[in-house]
């Protein structure tokens, strides 16, 4: 990973007028100290994130990752963000991409303890070769995320839903995958349902529809997945969200994990049991992926 | 909050068997820029921590701490603190606190992305003025954690029991506690029983029987919990460790909520449903525990 590009951000309030937010932004060297420690970012995971695909120097799907921001905003009770300057301040760090494929982190922390005024930021970083993932695919295990089906819409406070920096158990659970020989993990409910993987939304075939879990049961919204399913339905595929048992994942026709970064990566087998890979189809997915989008 | 100190740590190996660590340690300014943005404890709430009451200039409980520091790096697959080295630093950082009530942090990150070293620092701020916490108590509202009681045991990814930086759960249960008009949060399991506070143990008074809930059931296991069961043995009184369902909380003669830095604050009600406060015993628990203990 190198660095491309990174800037500060002073947040504005969401109604704020001005039409040049040029004064609120300060570029930094993300390899010098940039943050306190009192902010909560570091202290607590207290703040929200977004990761978004930088191709050739143009952020792919603007538009859905801050519409996810905001909703992250409202979760956890932080200021709405101004969308036309996290809009400049994305067009401003894109102009340092250059060719190729980089990542792009939007980061709105809580602020510093004690100063109750939000932080931001935005760093820009070559990204991973992800070619042998979305060729050849990855194997995946289950893993239990503890709660039920019901929960985060009666426990609001978990902030499930919400892509917030507490992401430790998501990390944690990358590395469980890890020993278990797999590349990585699909969350379940403790009742028996899919839920999403640490960092990607789930996509399943069976016949000629698309099924990935519904949103509404606390996990994330993918803006890779939104953009799959219009390119699927532009194609005459059927596409649903729904309440997707287990069992689904495992007897679907083919998988696919759908992230911002990795984009389409198809499933090669679930807890050991082999699942086919259209690699037809995962090739046709990921040229559209990786086309200009907003 | 005021600063009183803040020192960075290059974390050394466990079985480091150097004597004196003083090059392995750099006082910094906390109101300046400290950590890199890449560093994971920002990023992703990647580590752990353990926060600290210092009384004129005594750091309490080191020991019980350090144990919990080393037990939460166990379940993050984080390398073992060296305890010389955390030791030595945090007699450095106590000595800059004077009299009175600080709170002293001790942090320990993955490290920044990309280059797997821990990064490490302790910070020594004034502590709130929890006198009023302490003499007239705090009401608390029960608030569902969203797993079974079960859970912790079977799903180690999901790091229950570890006091990890990815703590903006606890922060948003102590804002729903607020909405409700409660000064703080008890969690309970979505099967019925008491865990802790966000930020606290629970403690339970049924005549000369004090109980508090099993740390195996992915809680901390509290320090001054600890000291507190130390302090009534003494005293002659009965202590245990118990599954307790939440009726138990409720129906208690008396219910405390016992932290490193508010102590023992007694609880006024739960759910609306008040509890009576038995002063005297109340302040002799706070006595002790402001008295200095290793």
């Amino acid at each position: 990973m190198a660095w491309r590009s990174a800037l500060l951000i002073d947040p504005v309030a969401s109604d704020d007028r001005r039409g040049d937010f040029a004064d609120t932004f300060r570029p930094f060297d993300p390899e010098q100290p940039a943050l306190r420690v009192g902010d909560l970012s570091a202290q607590r995971g207290d703040g929200i994130f977004e990761s978004l695909g930088v191709i050739d120097g143009h952020p792919q799907e603007v538009g859905a990752h801050l519409d996810r921001l905001v909703h992250s905003a409202r979760l956890c009770d932080l200021p709405t963000p101004h969308l036309g300057q996290w809009r400049a301040a994305i067009a401003r760090v894109a102009a340092d991409a250059g060719a190729g494929e980089n990542v792009m982190k939007l980061l709105l922390s809580r602020g510093v303890e004690g100063q109750p005024v939000p932080t931001a930021w935005i760093t820009l970083a070559s990204a991973p070769d992800n070619t042998r993932s979305r060729h050849e695919g990855i194997d995946v295990v289950t893993l239990d995320r503890g709660h039920a089906l019901d929960v985060p819409a009666r426990a609001p406070w978990l902030q499930l839903g919400a892509k917030t920096l507490s992401y430790a158990v998501n990390m944690a659970a990358i590395r469980e995958a890890h020993r278990r020989g797999a590349d990585d993990a699909v969350f379940v409910t403790s009742d028996g349902f899919v839920l999403e993987a640490p960092t990607a939304t789930v996509l399943l075939r069976t016949g000629r529809r698309f099924v990935t879990p519904e949103p509404s049961a606390g996990i994330l919204h993918g803006t890779t997945q939104l953009s799959v399913f219009s390119y699927l339905e532009g194609r005459g595929f059927d596409t649903a969200y729904e309440t997707v048992p287990r069992a689904t994942l495992v007897e679907a026709d083919a998988a696919w994990l759908l992230s911002s970064v990795r984009l389409a990566a198809p499933v090669t087998a679930v807890d050991g049991a082999p699942k086919t890979v259209d690699r037809a189809l995962t090739d046709e997915m990921n040229a559209y992926l990786l086309s200009p989008r907003d």
